[in-house]
């Protein structure tokens, strides 16, 4: 397995065995790698001939009362990890290769991220798209790889390639989980034991919705009652959705005639979890 | 010369050719050819195998009060001219191809874009912006030309690639002129006669600028004043601005220690027009 750190290195490595007809799969992360990162390097091993990761805590894409500076940084742990699963090449770029002074040019993000996380977290969207982009532009890959525990995320880099006809597949993956379903995440290793065992409950509301489903009711103000009274009896500190939406266009649903998405945002301590679940109509 | 309406005839017809080693030019253009476009597109095709010129009315880019409905389209004319000058090839999308129902993300510009046009023309930097990455990702093309004319528009496009890292050179071109200095623009043919007479104001005050550096004026003032003079003595209609500013960040330079550029932008009768030119210190 090969860091890299600046662009000028990316080209020289990747760009020869691109043009030798290697396919270069991508997945992003902001480090601090658990077991849903890995399984999308897995995935781009699976598919791809080159499987490339990049770590970079992304500034743009906090809010300044965000958790930035204290977002976890576990580079050692980091590369040990995706060495031992056979990654091939990892980005690490510094905060001036990517943002050079001067760096102005931003992209205005899709409708899709206009609400929830866009709502809640303003300029997160635009941070996270800029960033996306950037990598696209710098490293050759045909596909890239994004968990679908992010799904306002995956629907916001969609419509963006789609818009700006960026040409790369974006390959949305499911989301891994811990044994009793908590959605896998960098933050959760901020949680207190005590918390840990809360932060299940956005797992029980999000089954919960899919059970009333699955038991015919029909009544969407209803099923989102449901989840919050889950979520309230936990209790959670706070709750910033809990909703069904539109999978594509992430839009409120009054109807259940097709797939929806369930979606929760809420605070466990001082930590602000989030999880999704695509519901399966009868 | 092929003339091709869709992203995916782009792809069936450029990548093969891209892939046998071709180094494609690109000149984006919003039609109504003049000189000043088709030197654009020999530089393509003197620097390239393949030069393509892309014809698109860019409605992003127009603010409401402004020319987009009258903007010249003369296609046939167009192509005549492309065709008798060795353009192989000839993107011309309709508005569904480059905006289809949806389409949302756009560029925020950078920096540059702030002042002078993007002040006036709010949002029209934006639209530029977005339309030429949008070709940029469709076709593969290695270089891009623009026309020194528009001269903040060529910082915007620049900055922009760096800071996106897209993958492309852009290569700025003189601006062309009519014989008594009059830059080509397709506006130009919005001019009443007696118009076309004021209309070369624009040149003579920036001549008048470099004449005065010759003489050894460094007042940056003074000269800015006589650019005005030379505007108010024609008179055109109205000066939106006649500044010296800097040729990288376009901010305004009080000192001469090294190259500027004077920019104009005038309404002469109902037509906007713009210039500038690249002033030589001693």
């Amino acid at each position: 397995m090969k860091v890299l750190s600046s662009p000028e290195e990316i080209y020289a490595q990747l760009d020869f065995l691109r043009r030798q007809g290697n396919r270069i799969g991508l997945v992003p992360t902001m480090g601090a790698l658990h077991d849903g990162h890995l399984s999308l390097v897995r995935e781009a091993k699976r598919e791809c001939d080159i499987a490339v990761t990049t770590i970079f805590v992304n500034p743009s894409q906090f809010g300044p009362n965000e958790d930035f500076a204290k977002y976890p940084r576990t580079l050692d742990s980091d590369l040990e990890q995706l060495s031992a699963i056979g990654c091939d090449f990892v980005f690490v770029p510094s905060n001036d290769h990517i943002y050079p002074p001067g760096h102005t040019t931003f992209i205005e993000p899709p409708a899709v991220a206009a609400n929830w996380e866009g709502k809640i977290r303003p300029g997160h969207f635009r941070g996270v798209a800029t960033i996306v982009l950037k990598l696209f532009n710098m490293l050759p890959a045909r596909v890239a790889y994004f968990g679908r525990k992010d799904y306002q995320q995956v629907a916001v880099i969609s419509a963006m390639v789609r818009d700006l006809n960026v040409p790369i597949l974006i390959q949305p993956c499911e989301t891994v989980r811990e044994p009793d379903g908590l959605a896998m995440s960098s933050r959760n290793r901020y949680l207190s034991a005590a918390d840990r065992v809360r932060a299940i409950g956005l797992w029980h509301a999000l089954s919960k919705a899919q059970s009333m489903i699955d038991d015919g009711f029909r009544n969407v103000a209803q099923i989102e009652s449901a989840m919050r009274e889950i979520l309230n009896k936990v209790p959670v500190d706070s709750i910033d959705y809990a909703a069904i939406v539109d999978p594509e266009s992430m839009e409120p649903r009054t109807d259940l005639d097709s797939p929806v998405v369930a979606i929760i945002a809420a605070r466990v301590g001082t930590t602000r979890l989030i999880d999704n679940s695509l519901l399966r109509i009868q």
